[in-house]
């Protein structure tokens, strides 16, 4: 019962029945998967309270429909991902115009999911990032008692006031701490740079404590490296790990799908060696990517295709994890 | 104080001193103006009301972007249009995520204008077509004893069921006649064709007794003579005749920013040729422009330009009236 | 074991359980269907055969997926058109590099089709022109003793030589002549315009009494009244017409999605009036469209839209020819 | 020695020895040509004296490039226009920086051609506007005792003030007029509408007697009539016509490639229709063609081949004029 | 008097009235600001005189446009730029057709700037690169006395022949060395590479001894450490240093909106370190930005944003400066 | 007699008289050139045979245009090219419709070239990867007693079954390797990175001992040193080395031009360093580029001025190659 706002995902119709060696042939509808699987991915396809036009809602159906691209061996480890099991859950429905009801959804149907699949890591496609707020919110409905750390790849903070805007997607981790769901000490930023962030917001930050860690800081000490620190440091503090990538993170000049992307971010190499990285870490039980909107997109979907690559590398590093 | 919505208007900055040869030196802030103005111009900003992503947020600035690019001269009646005195009250302030919120202003500040300015002629610039919806209720609010006919220019009937998707765009003349605030019979839709609203739909208006007239049917009678019985016909039901024009009601090859436009749609010569004439009809007293997406329209801002191309034909339709 | 090239159609997924109101909810696959459809549909997805590079092989799945925009009820008519029964046969299966075998396939596909269903029309959607020289073979293959007419809506004549290009797209015509499946004199060829066809061309034309009809001439008629009369001076004469709809044959400002429209050519409103009328006349038992490249076409998909609008008039021509 | 501002046209190189079915086979190099030519082609690539930023410049080699895609056959007149001489006199060399000078090259290289072949038409392809008025100088340099008229379609008057801005693009009719070359009076501009025009400029018009016709009279009046009339009317009192095209005549949604055109501009069928009418008429001597800025064209070039189809109604109508 | 050709920036508008947090709250016009600015901006919008197309003439104001989105914090750095009072003094008025006055308006400009404010660094916004030979020799008119060296960002040379081109964009360090302005063993170029300077240029720039550092060896060494030497090397031999930044300098795959970019180039994160660098550097009095075309930037404006960011870059370097 | 597929290359005519500072005044055609060249250039432009459609047939003659803008002088290097001896043989003539002929043509004209020019090296333009397969054959027709060995640069193995495909652009390698042309183990692919290849090719090409170096790896050990490593591992087991460039090597943001590009893929600046180092290896006797399909480039044609840069590094490892 708790599921229902979970729809069946439109993708099932082009599996073939052949072997599982292209993605669409690999993930699997949840309801026909048996036992457990090892990932489950939902979409949050929202994108009216985006503080711009947004057609981020357009992102989780763009994501399945490009995966048709991609195999599902990985030759930079040399690793076949097929056995690993993949359920698609389906996208979360959505009220036409009433954007606290969808968003209340999203955190039902994550404490659902959740609940339901505790052993399970899901996976979040957004929607802009206000979706982010309701699926912490909603792994805090199902485990009230345990402590959630953000890990957030970002060119912003938001951290901008939701009593000025609502839950807008500026504002996630604001809501986050200003309700109480996670502490500001528990928030670690990676990709911050530029000229991005107004000074009261890194005030907000700092007072908070969020740990802010620029590229230009990570680069120094290795991508890779500031990735194993921060979920090292997170994982001594809180219970469960939830990482938010915003792909927004990235370049401008590689993210044409990206509204929100600058110059000087971070190359797609660079976020998918992180992922990786990410993948490989046991406390990361929760990951969302948001703020691709396809519309916006190049004519050969460049940044789709980044996005759809950049959880492939979550994935492998999930294999990594288990057969080591 | 009821009128607090509005906004000033940003454009103003670019007016020179000289003579109000060009749009941008002729229309003035609302504030500014001595006296009644002739028309008042304000924007309805808001598209997170739209079903499918939209961008006609973005119309009211671009619309006033644009008008730098024409003369107050129309040649083709060799009239000079700068003695009547337009005003621009600016955009009713839109909240970033509470939707409702944002059409009850939109009610509010059409109820104040059409109330401290009796005498003028209203128009405004959506926004997504939810708008009209809106604006419509605020002249009921303040004229609650008149009865308001409805000549809409547009491609599709847009009476969905906002029991289903909330006030969005595809619902307003729904919304109207089942909130008893116009009557079926005193709709008129011109430009309805081809394959764009199912039977249901269908069903609905001949129940409510929407007229109907198709653009086939608009073209063999003649546009500017369809216009004109629909006018007289309107006229004589009702007390005051409110003019909303979807801009999808345009053929698809000359509307690149109207997402929703279709194949086999109205020329833009028809709609300017439509647009003179109401504007020469004294009972005609408010219009709108509604569902324009200056972020999808061509590179030369073609659409945009059809859009202040109409405006102003409306409005060459008002000297004209005035002067005979 | 005839039908053995044509694939099942894949669009049949995002068919809902409800009322036929839209076209995804209407036509159904062909093996699903019960007693004789009214119309057959299916897909010739081959364009390596095109002279210059072309993508028309994306237009069946395109022209498909496109069709969802698309309600069952034309309004300009006032009919339903939900009770025809439309049936989708898929696509003949093409082979990648192999431009003969795949030709002699949907030949031998189409000789299948019309040998089954002798009482339903039927109409294949291409591909580029080629596919007509093998579908007009497969009917003449099905119905060896019955005389083919072609009515032709094109900007060129297509009768280069196959001598020279082999059986590309710009030959079917000739094709035909040459190999004694058509004779030149049951050619009508409507659409033509302007500087589009090379005089030894035209000499072909004349020398075989290809029918000739410029678009200026049309006009200067009527372009309905021009369709009837071909179609009335066709059936005189032969057995069975054959509509091949070249959708270049649109003016280029119209048809972005066909690389090889040209300036001065029909406008869309005149080619949906053509195949109304096409669609009313009872001789006309095979239709196709050519020559739509989808991934040429605007970011609205203009053109499609325009292929699945002009398909529509026809069987609304069908409809109302049943019903009078 | 006159002509050596004049370069060879570098298109010559891919006309093969073949018979003149097509453009490229067709126009021949001027110094190739034996006799005297009946058409001179020559360019004028200029447009950094366009006041708004313009590739213009372009449009010469570009008409050179696009015209093998046209047949040197007319089917609508069905007639071979292969046996009428046209000459290509390359392109007149333009210096980088000192637009002075260019404009002193076009005046005269112009003066030197229709001097040395007088009984030649000749046809210029701008470049900006700016080129008109060395042209016409050109002309009177080389005929002083002669009136010289102009038939103008254009959606602007270009009578700005050369005090003002120099010799730019939107003053050429009065650096003409003002400097004596051509009386106002002997201006007919053809194709005016909208609000393109500011009062002080209409104002001008008026005051120097140019004769305006809106597109919307030409319209009631048949485009055709009208063109005819204004050839007769300016025979009578001129000596020799010179016919300029200012491009942005053209409807915005069919001149993509035209920056400066307007909705509710001529269709590019009434341009066909009033340049065979044009090219009919034996007094016209000298034709022109500008402000087509192939950088800004459709990915298909729509607006180049508009342009080329232009040029080759005019000359279909100088064959129709010699056959007659 | 002097500074009669700066023009009042019209971006000042939309300067609102709160805290300086985001750049176009902060910058603030020439004439409102009290006391010495610590930099000074202005614009020089020409680029008629470019040896292809250029938009150029359109940075300085889409600059001022896009500032919106920066904020005045630089993260990176940890430092608050607000404090630093960035004037700016407009546009120099350029006339539409005469390009060596508004070259000499140019330069004059700068030194009635220079002159007046002899303590403030100076920024100019172009245009193209012919700007720079303007400003360059307004400052040597301001301080006849002083040498000037040249550190130049650039793919090319920029050396060619005024004799042949006029003052074209690919002229200006000629027309320095040439004009006794500027020695050439005074001129160092970073950001060669590749095969886009013809053999005569090298050759000439080796015959004055301009120093020519590749991208590859600047890589090899560092940026940063390659841009620290050349100034020091500078400082030693000449009073003043002038930083120009031909935009073409970064990578092609970076600068959509500077047409003469190559593959090869620099990447925009090298750019900003090394603007960092030079906005460290006391010996920096006056720094240019040059040949951004915004009218074929990408939708998003990626290259424009790269350039605003890039200049902020040089701001925090003086910022740095200050505090050290 | 043999070389008759060889076309006449186009481009030469706009080659001026002057020096060879441009490539387009040094690169000349083969047949007028005397002795032996060092470089000859052909043309293979075909891409019907591409699994999806792709206009890499357009890439030859675009090469071939875009060469204009650049020197013929390498900064890097500081080596002037000119005195190199580049011929173009022009394309090789392509049949419309039958690709196995085209096929042929291309391996006959490459054994006809490599046999009359055996000192030579060559250089093919594709057209799509099946070329690959035709030229290697035809090398091998030549020198039927010499082993080939292959470098492959790809992001693809490019080892589907023919017997499915046919010689699609999917099967060159596994053509070659089934054909007993070359051995697996004589192939080195090197850029080879995330999900691009399904498990079935991989256990091909681990089957037949292909050499795969994952870009991962090629970056940790410097490109040009992977580079330098697999060339001298080739050339101590081969005769001659055929170095193959698939385009699609690329990352997806610097190849708007080739649609099988990916993300994570090669830098430009990569490929520029290894094709220096592979001009430079002396047993590389032939080399092809393909997959690059000017039709879906950027509107700076970024792709096709990369590809002309990644030819010079190639011939700039020639000059040095012979200069050491």
């Amino acid at each position: 019962m708790k599921q229902n706002w979970l729809q069946k995902p439109e993708w099932s119709w082009n599996r073939s029945e052949g072997e599982p060696t292209y993605v669409h042939n690999w993930v699997r509808p949840l309801k026909e998967i048996e036992g457990i699987p090892d990932l489950i991915l939902y979409g949050a396809p929202i994108s009216r309270s985006s503080i711009s036009v947004s057609g981020a809602s357009l992102y989780p159906s763009e994501f399945r429909r490009m995966w048709k691209g991609f195999a599902t061996y990985n030759l930079d480890e040399d690793v076949d991902l097929s056995p690993h099991r993949i359920a698609d859950a389906g996208d979360v429905a959505m009220h036409t115009t009433d954007i606290m009801l969808s968003h209340q959804r999203i955190q039902e149907a994550t404490a659902s999911l959740v609940t339901e699949y505790a052993q399970t890591v899901t996976c979040m496609i957004g929607g802009d990032h206000s979706t982010t707020a309701c699926s912490v919110r909603g792994i805090k409905d199902a485990f009230p008692n345990e402590t959630i750390g953000i890990l957030q790849l970002d060119t912003h903070l938001d951290v901008r006031d939701p009593a000025e805007l609502g839950p807008a997607n500026g504002t996630p981790i604001r809501q986050l701490i200003d309700g109480g769901i996670v502490k500001g000490e528990h928030v670690i930023n990676i990709g911050l740079h530029g000229y991005f962030n107004a000074k009261p917001l890194i005030d907000y930050a700092k007072e908070h404590q969020i740990q802010m860690v620029t590229l230009k800081q990570a680069r120094k000490h290795g991508v890779v490296e500031t990735i194993q620190q921060a979920l090292k440091n997170l994982s001594t503090k809180v219970d469960r790990v939830y990482v938010t990538v915003d792909m927004d993170v990235l370049d401008i000049s590689m993210a044409p799908g990206v509204p929100a992307s600058t110059p000087g971010g971070m190359t797609a190499t660079e976020l998918f060696d992180a992922l990786l990285e990410i993948g490989k870490h046991k406390g990361v039980k929760h990951i969302d990517f948001v703020c691709l909107d396809p519309s916006k997109d190049s004519s050969v979907a460049e940044t789709v295709k980044t996005g759809v690559y950049a959880w492939l590398q979550f994935v492998t590093g999930r294999v990594c994890q288990k057969t080591t």
